[in-house]
């Protein structure tokens, strides 16, 4: 890297930080309708900051949902082009009372900056902004093509993005693809994610009484949707922590023995991974390692669940209703289109007489794994190396990215998960955060990057 | 009855309405602090109508929760002393918008009066209220002594009542107790309760990791609390309805022949109580009738449960919480103390590995039932028949009223439970209501009931 590069990225870290903290101070909740406002703004302060950033064109297109930002910075068609692709929109905040500081006031502590989409994702895209930024202003330059896809409903689905790529798919056309929306293994250690989980996510409704009922004129004699909410989803899981709906293990890939030597070599700390749960034991499926757990093998969880009377004091009810919203995370080859109907069927198989159970999908994405035999993953390797001082490791992520998949199948193209967000983060949890060194190293590796991939091929 | 009393209560008729209304307006919700203002208030109405009423001594005492309104006419000190217990305070209203009226506006529609409280138990108490009005104010008069205890607590477990009875035991010193908040079997079918069911009720809080989680990141390596408490949940019962807590039933008496016969006898029509939960069919304990379920069984019901996010969308958290209030409906001879702990065992004992699980108890109450023998229920019978032109049958209550066999022990008399709530009368739920024809029988019944007890004696 140029000797004006580094100087670059050197003299402009706190303005840096300052304008991600504009950035994250936008609360682009994707998911919540009184924020729309918020989201559309979002993105036009992304727009804006690729333009000042020097980026050739910048267009914010309109979709039925949220705004998608596109960028194009185009030196020369025979150049390779990488298609970078990230998103400004955030998670929901609450429990807002369990955060240390404001959600949307980044506050530095440590260190880190604290704030929703710290890491998950507007911190990565930001970095991406940057070492744009730095190349154009210093005059060093791109010896890569790059467009930009920074879309706003990754939160909620992607809902709209499949059909913007399709239809786009000949503007946007390019070698390989770069997303910044993964994390590292550890502190300090560089990481390039080979894989990822697919998700499910249905909610699902227990109808009894067509109103609250006094619990003691009808207990003993109507049956409770709680309780029966309850046994549904007890059912799901056996003793040994194994999904019981029929047929959903059928597509999972076993773990080969090199993988399980690979995962064995991981610095990963069990212990360090429990602490930083903060619960008294880790637990999952029998047979397997946390990391198998994690990466390799599908889960099954709660994401929330209510019924009846939650606030303060003892009301005696028995509730007319009882949901929960329930996500399995998928490995290959599971289909997050067959899992659902297979989970809907065995609901309804399950449902007791007395209550109406009826399940509806709230969205999915299909599970990843990589190809990292592909050029781009030296490269990327080569420019981590240089911004951390050591070799990366490849892991995989027990989140979903669905539309990651996408990418590679609609581009023809190596994915390349070029992930910052740090272990423990709190990705859609109170007190979100980003290290800052790891952002900086993150912006540095970036603009390292384009070069690797000129000179190592996608 | 005198013609004049007669009289009184048909001219009165609009009237009493109009206060009723008034009395319903009060949002005495006891359980929820914002409405502490409104309680005292509400004691303080009953107090100025008893007194308008004519009745001579009044007191609103204060507790160090919320007063108890206490009140005495002794006509003379050789006459039998009755006394009256009803509450004044309500249940929450939420979820309010089920409500088809505002739930502290009394709106009648055909014929029944909507508003919480109208059965539970302002509705009731104002009875009473009134029908020692019509005899003061026409000048027939009492031809027994009574007083009144109308306290403030009765929906948060009646907390201060005991130690004020103890301490007043001298003061209320009475031969029978009357009590006016349960319910009639079916419309136009005059009640009395020979029985009551025990409450205990506790809170189950699961704790997992210490914050909310990304369920991608963590998912299947971290022990859901949501899952947890589904699972201790469903342990609670096997699958013939049974509660499975061990010792539960050691003291449940047995269903007498006797009482099965009687049961079989009533006009009890399970299409329509079926059709009045709105539940698509009924369920409960294997081997029992519905009656048999609700009063001569226990039950044990999830009241309300909570756990991660339960807004819009589908927001992929593994949540740190989850909890569920748990009550258990007892009949003679369970003890609420033992249940409590038999069940706050047994929790600790399902409780799986890597959750933390704790219990609370909220409160409890003793089962009750009715010794018929005592020639107050002949009085009782009489004075209904003659207000509502037929025989009245014996019915217990699948709710509880924890004070009744408090009342038992500190008077050494018997109680009589003569209610006047409608079956499906949504105490507890949106809507509650009251049937104004049987308001006004109630009254009369009452007014009447003095001159039994004259006649046939305690």
């Amino acid at each position: 890297m140029s000797h004006s590069l580094s100087e670059y990225l050197h003299e402009n870290r706190d303005r840096f930080e300052k304008e991600l903290g504009e950035f994250l101070a936008i609360p682009s909740v994707s998911t919540e309708s009184r924020h729309s406002k918020d989201v559309e703004h979002c993105a036009e302060w992304v727009g804006e900051h690729l333009r000042r950033a020097g980026v050739g064109t910048v267009e914010i297109v309109k979709t039925d949902g949220k705004p998608i930002v596109v960028a194009e910075h185009i030196v020369n068609p025979d150049l390779p082009t990488l298609l970078v692709y990230g998103h400004y929109d955030v998670q929901p905040v609450d429990p807002v009372e369990l955060w240390e500081s404001p959600p949307f006031e980044a506050t530095v502590r440590d260190g880190c900056v604290f704030a929703r989409g710290s890491n998950d994702d507007k911190g990565q895209v930001h970095m991406h902004i940057k070492a744009l930024e730095a190349r154009l202003k210093t005059g060093v330059g791109m010896p890569v093509n790059v467009k930009l896809v920074i879309e706003g409903e990754e939160e909620i689905g992607s809902v709209h993005l499949e059909a913007f790529l399709r239809e786009n798919a000949q503007r946007l056309a390019c070698d390989a693809v770069v997303i910044s929306d993964t994390g590292m293994l550890g502190p300090d250690i560089p990481s390039i994610g080979i894989g990822l989980r697919g998700l499910a996510y249905l909610e699902v409704f227990v109808d009894g009484p067509s109103g609250d009922l006094h619990s003691g004129s009808y207990g003993g004699a109507v049956v409770n949707p709680a309780l029966a909410l309850a046994e549904i989803l007890t059912a799901l899981k056996d003793e040994s922590g194994r999904v019981t709906i029929p047929g959903f293990y059928d597509r999972v890939r076993p773990i080969t023995d090199e993988e399980r030597e690979a995962l064995n070599a991981l610095p990963f700390d069990e212990d360090e991974f429990r602490a930083e749960t903060g619960a008294v034991s880790l637990g999952g499926e029998a047979g397997y390692s946390t990391l198998e757990r994690l990466w390799y093998r599908p889960a099954l969880d709660v994401n929330g669940m209510i019924s009846g009377f939650t606030g303060e004091g003892a009301k005696t009810v028995l509730p007319a209703h009882a949901r929960a919203k329930v996500s399995m995370r998928l490995v290959p080859d599971q289909d997050p289109n067959e899992i659902a109907e297979l989970f809907s069927r065995y609901i309804r198989d399950l449902a007791p007489d007395g209550v109406r159970v009826t399940v509806k999908a709230l969205h999915g994405g299909w599970p990843w794994a990589a190809n990292p035999e592909s050029p781009l993953f030296d490269a990327a390797a080569a420019a981590l190396k240089r911004a951390f001082g050591r070799e990366p490791v490849y892991v995989r992520e027990g989140g979903s990215i669905p539309i990651v998949p996408l990418f590679e199948e609609i581009f023809e193209g190596p994915v390349l998960l070029l992930g910052f967000a740090p272990p423990g983060g709190n990705a859609h949890a109170p007190n979100e955060w980003m290290s800052l060194s790891d952002y900086h190293r993150g912006i540095e590796t970036i603009a390292r990057l384009y070069d690797e991939v000129v000179h190592r091929g996608v």
